[in-house]
């Protein structure tokens, strides 16, 4: 099997990629013995947040470099990735997904999806290749298979009752299923996968846990 | 059970804590349903590194705020973290712990500890509460207990033969013996679990299955 993209935004959960999200990756691929290649924008991160007071610091962090944080110092531009080098991509959530990947974060469902993100996602749906999304990273499958390509799939972004991204992602197209955290929902005919992760209020081992059934379903799906 | 403590440095393994292997520990420790708190000292990293090329960033950055990627938030400052308060204390690797949790990057057997976490190692000895020490960090406990104190202690940095850090600890005063990824060694009568993650050239999974069996011995001690 070719090796499977993993798509980062930068490293820590309120300006770049989820950390226990993207680990729980890592390690899943392991497990199943498969190759990864780590991804990310070279380009600046939309913002930088002291994760321990949680305001803005003044200063400047490239995506790629702090992704690589995560990646153990392997990692490649996003316009470098072709859905014909891999059998698969996955992109873990944090606010680095709704603010470096796309805007979701600041527009909602009137967002922007950075071009090579929604390159990559047209090319893997276009080539029936699995596509993981974890935690809110789910809303650029919304944007750009629901609302640009009016094409509807589902997804779950965890609860449906009083969640404003799954809102926002059915006003885009998508169809929302509501699953708990330790599960992830397979769109068969999409060939995507998506689990919930910190969506929900949950611990690490959870997290874990949803983002093992995830990486099982798209390695299953990719063989 | 009280919750166990979890002492960072950072976060990227260059310059802070090393990301896999701090977030096994939590996974692990939520597994098992055990509480913990993170804790990093509120002080300026040794340095900063560029993870995609290597290299030296003329910047500085706080431990204990970047180290707050990894635990999402909540911190605490390690001039806190009292043995009274908790059932055990684990130090994940990365050179964070050999460059801001003590000096043994730059000076080797010759390093200076970090005061507090010289004084949190030897809180915990002396209430015979466990500690766990990953990768690099063993070091810690050879310059504290072998050296400072005088009393050997047993630990693993991965292989014997070859390894300068296992050459240092063995200086130091520690007893040094070799253990594959995948296993953690115990000192029983120091209360001691060590295990040498990304020491060895080891997967995402191997590594969290080696820090699985260290956290399930610290359990059991703590228990």
């Amino acid at each position: 099997m070719k090796p499977i993209a993993v798509v980062l935004a930068g490293s820590g959960r309120a300006d770049g990629s989820e950390i226990h999200e993207s680990v729980s990756v890592l390690v899943h691929l392991s497990r199943h013995g498969v190759a990864y290649q780590c991804f990310a924008p070279d380009q600046p991160q939309a913002d930088v947040i002291d994760h321990a007071t949680g305001k803005p610091m003044q200063e400047s962090r490239n995506c790629l470099a702090e992704a690589a944080r995560i990646s153990r110092g392997d990692i490649r531009d996003i316009r470098s990735l072709h859905a014909a080098d891999f059998a698969a991509v996955i992109f873990p959530g944090g606010y680095g997904a709704a603010k470096n990947l796309c805007s979701f974060a600041k527009d909602g469902a009137a967002c922007t999806v950075q071009p090579h993100v929604a390159r990559v996602l047209k090319e893997f749906r276009a080539a029936s290749k699995p596509i993981g999304l974890i935690c809110i990273a789910p809303v650029l499958a919304a944007a750009v298979f629901g609302r640009e390509m009016r094409q509807a799939c589902s997804i779950t972004l965890g609860a449906d009752a009083g969640n404003d991204a799954a809102a926002a992602a059915k006003t885009m197209g998508a169809v929302h299923v509501a699953k708990p955290v330790t599960e992830a929902l397979v769109d068969a005919a999409n060939r995507i996968v998506t689990t919930p992760a910190y969506m929900c209020d949950a611990t690490p081992f959870e997290v874990f846990t949803g983002i093992g059934r995830l990486v099982d379903e798209v390695v299953r799906l990719a063989t």
